[in-house]
């Protein structure tokens, strides 16, 4: 079963023009915090319900870099489900004819958690992340 | 103030193929509803704290078919955050130097709501749309 949208990645080219802006708006705006493991440093914005992940590129090797090539306004990388069960969805996924990407095998995300990613070109276009829920 | 994020909306060009992958990963998907003054059939997918609308075009007008020619897989058109002060919200984004489609007046949106949308190159890349909260 799918659980709730964990976060809304958004990549953006100007980390603190995306922060000033969100919090002009009245957006609760965390710290950045650099994961220089996954190559990004993200701004978490808190809405009520779910978050917004602000990803800026760390590091040469950050995998934002080339979706930022093809969109330098920035614009919205993946979106992130919770699931209970990450390896069911996995076979849910593949039942469906989603490609996942990588070997097909849960890793582990940017939180800590296994995760899955599907091909953006099954599945309407759309990076989706499955995160596994951590019970808590 | 932000509210919730009411919304994410993603573009579709195969709704039935759309329903079908969602419904097979576990999702909770309506029945397809056409809202012709909007250009669009709607089905929303509901998560436990937000829901996914996907877009579909509807009539020769629709307001997708360009981002769909762009977009052929698809992708997420935009997404929508719930406010307080729907005119609120318009002077604070006008102050951040963010452009407002159309006259830069609310109109009524696909929920009988006021509503605003931002210019995506203003915004991260983002077609946000601001939804005036129904106070319920």
């Amino acid at each position: 079963m799918l659980g709730p949208v964990n976060h809304i990645a958004i990549a953006v080219p100007d980390l603190a023009g995306a922060v000033a802006l969100y919090s002009k708006i009245g957006a609760q705006v965390s710290a950045p915090q650099d994961l220089p493991e996954h190559g990004v440093t993200v701004v978490f914005i808190q809405f009520p319900n779910t978050k917004i992940e602000l990803l800026y590129p760390l590091g040469e090797d950050s995998p934002i870099k080339s979706f930022l090539a093809k969109n330098p306004s920035g614009g919205i990388h993946h979106i992130c489900f919770e699931v209970d069960d990450i390896e069911e969805t996995g076979r849910n996924v593949l039942e469906a004819g989603v490609r996942i990407l990588g070997n097909g095998a849960p890793k582990i995300g940017a939180h800590g958690l296994p995760v899955l990613f599907a091909h953006p070109a099954d599945f309407c276009g759309t990076l989706v992340e499955f995160e596994q829920a951590d019970g808590t």
